[in-house]
């Protein structure tokens, strides 16, 4: 079931030198290239051409009415609406924690300087509307953004039955603080998204993962809008020791497996007994499983189990993988925590599934995959905010500044650079 | 010279619906693609043949040795030294303000919550080493790096005379604390530090401005590493009322359009009067410029002058544009800041000419253009942090989360979230 590879295998095979990085389908971004620009150009009338080509059915109107958004409520349980609204307060309250304000570094008579921060003003979330379903993905997007203090969160999402789109993602979208949803989803959406169209208005940063094909739309339309980031499959990692629970563990993998045939799932371990428990549980495991088939896939392609000398080999490698998701099942977890140098998101301890953390425990589920995570976040309050740096000078600072400037605006020889501080010394 | 626009001209030709950012010439992409392909599997032999293919001279080895930088203090003025070491004083002070800890969202006996904050490994900084050499854009780009607590800053510029760089980019990286400089520039550079070669090793993020082939190259690695931004043409913008001084606005205009053709200026003013002014000082200036010729085709072509009634038109013109830079030459400017939304760096009152930031302020220089300060922002020390969310949940605080966590699982329909829960509280 699972693979084993020596650590110099593992290397060979999963390090950075043999990853490329999320490189797009040729084909699915001439697609995506060709409907962005039939949008750019033609606004609401291409977005219902491709809506007809792609969807089944084209709505009437886009706008998901107060109408429909309050009918929704009545079309989800109880249950999962508690579920989801407790989770939004853990996520709301952990992302409350990295709001910031602007800064000042100097404030004196004759300078003054420092950082504004200021919210995007218009954001676009992009949610899947077909199979995978995922109102946790609404939270995990949307929170952030209005705690940020985005003007304007819009959601595009495609219909699910008929002209109607699926009322959990409603629900959500209403506990997450979504101003406006749009019955848009596919290129099309991205294309409305960042152009804007006579219904739908451009807006400054698309976030929210898609298929190949909004992926690569997200991809073409970057520069024009931010975009929060282009995901690769995604993948766990587990570190653990000889004392470690090789059901908790076959569980996580089969977790993440369940996503995608190209779902990567690792194991670390210092304990060649714990190897093989995992792979009998995983066999085990894997029988009863509806999404048998993706997961008994991901898992014989695309795992490693890696035995290693000792812990710290283990978070070596780890962090050379970078894996999206960490899980630290060893014994005092939170004391290994300091080992952690590139990672998505860490999971300490055998009580703390990464399902936890994808739901419901507060920190973001949308992280950087592909080895990414060494020199990117995952998605986080910051992301929804400008640093705007300013720069005030007296006329004595700017005296006291100005043979400095003149002496480096001559050497990068910039005369037009020495004369705008110059005409303002000599008059 | 400077054309006038009405508001209504200049958003129909400037505004975003027009601008289709930052798009890169599909030949040169290619080019790039070639290169950087042949790099990534043949390493320093790749490397060593575009070296000879585009630079004139191929050092017999690349790294600048220390003799080298020992050297190279001795060929640039005391005058030049001294101004860089100010220089970095007032960028270190104003970046160590950005320097942030580890955090904790959650403490408590069954849950802990937070974000570590790590520094990217291994940075490769990209500095042109040609008619463009800016010791400035070293300062800038290393400056942050270094105080994110990076370990590793490596910088990489083309020779220049013979097999030397410039003695001036040598002594700017001791200054900034640059640990290893390669005499390697171009394509090639940016291949080497994506993918390493036997001399070069590979980085996690690369930094810092270049041509059009270096851009290429960099947006094609990027995924593979990450990168600060592909910049578009440099853009000023200036608001200012009718106390406004011409002879600094036209003076703050030539220096941004000596940089390049494609620059961009622009003045919103109150003040018909500023306007007519402007224009005669930019006739005046321009006569007596080195690069002269540059500036003008800049000014002819890519700047604009609008009449607005009101300040808060200005503003909001603006804050539409978000330009790179902003300079605010009214009256009590800093009471003005407050209506910026959007733009990379702003420069109050009439003292403060953009030529302070650029080289000696303190803030970044490294901006977001083409519109981009709408979602992005400039170089900081964020730049070089990971934030790694973490989660620890204790048993009983898993019990009291399961039944939600089941409950949007099956919501979601993926089982496999649903066990790994599951298991372990009903073990």
């Amino acid at each position: 079931m699972i693979r084993e590879y020596t650590q110099e295998e593992f290397a060979e095979n999963f390090l950075r030198s043999k990853n490329k990085g999320g490189a797009l389908n040729e084909e699915v971004l001439k697609t995506a290239k060709e409907v962005l620009e039939d949008i750019r150009l033609n606004g609401d009338a291409a977005v219902k051409k491709y809506v007809a080509k792609f969807d089944d059915e084209v709505p009437d109107t886009w706008e998901v009415s107060a109408e429909e958004r309050k009918q929704a409520w009545q079309e989800v349980s109880q249950e999962v609406i508690e579920a989801l609204k407790k989770a939004a307060e853990n996520i709301r309250s952990f992302h409350a924690k990295q709001l910031q304000n602007s800064r000042i570094m100097q404030m004196g008579e004759d300078i003054v300087s420092g950082q504004l921060f200021r919210p995007v003003e218009r954001v676009g979330i992009y949610v899947p509307g077909g199979t995978a379903c995922y109102p946790s993905s609404v939270l995990m997007n949307a929170i952030p953004a209005v705690l940020a203090g985005v003007e304007e969160v819009i959601m595009v999402t495609p219909v699910r039955e008929g002209t109607k789109i699926a009322p959990i993602l409603s629900v959500a979208a209403d506990i997450a603080g979504v101003n406006t949803i749009y019955k848009v989803g596919g290129i099309q959406a991205v294309g409305a998204l960042a152009y804007g169209t006579e219904t739908i208005p451009a807006v400054d940063k698309i976030v929210g993962p898609g298929n190949a094909y909004v992926a690569a739309a997200k991809s073409l339309v970057y520069g024009t809008v931010g975009i929060d980031m282009i995901a690769g499959p995604s993948e766990v990692a587990v570190i653990a020791d000889e004392n470690a629970n090789p059901v908790y563990i076959a569980a996580d993998l089969i977790a993440q497996a369940e996503h995608d045939k190209s779902a990567r799932t690792f194991l670390f371990t210092t304990s060649r007994k714990l190897i093989e428990e995992t792979k009998a549980e995983l066999e085990k495991q894997c029988t009863v499983l509806p999404r048998r088939e993706i997961a008994e896939a991901s898992i014989q392609t695309q795992s490693a189990a890696v035995l290693v000398e000792n812990i710290d080999q283990a978070f070596e490698l780890s962090n050379r993988l970078a894996p999206e998701h960490l899980e630290i099942q060893v014994q005092n977890p939170l004391q290994q925590l300091s080992k952690v140098k590139n990672a998505g998101s860490v999971f300490l301890g055998e009580n703390t599934p990464e399902a936890i953390g994808d739901y419901y425990g507060g920190p973001n589920h949308v992280l950087p995959t592909s080895g990414t995570a060494r020199f990117s976040s995952g998605l986080s309050v910051d992301d929804f905010y400008k640093k705007i740096t300013y720069l005030y000078y007296s006329e004595k600072a700017l005296q006291e500044a100005a043979p400095q400037v003149i002496a480096i605006a001559n050497e990068e020889r910039l005369a037009g650079h020495l004369r705008a501080v110059e005409k303002r010394v000599k008059g």
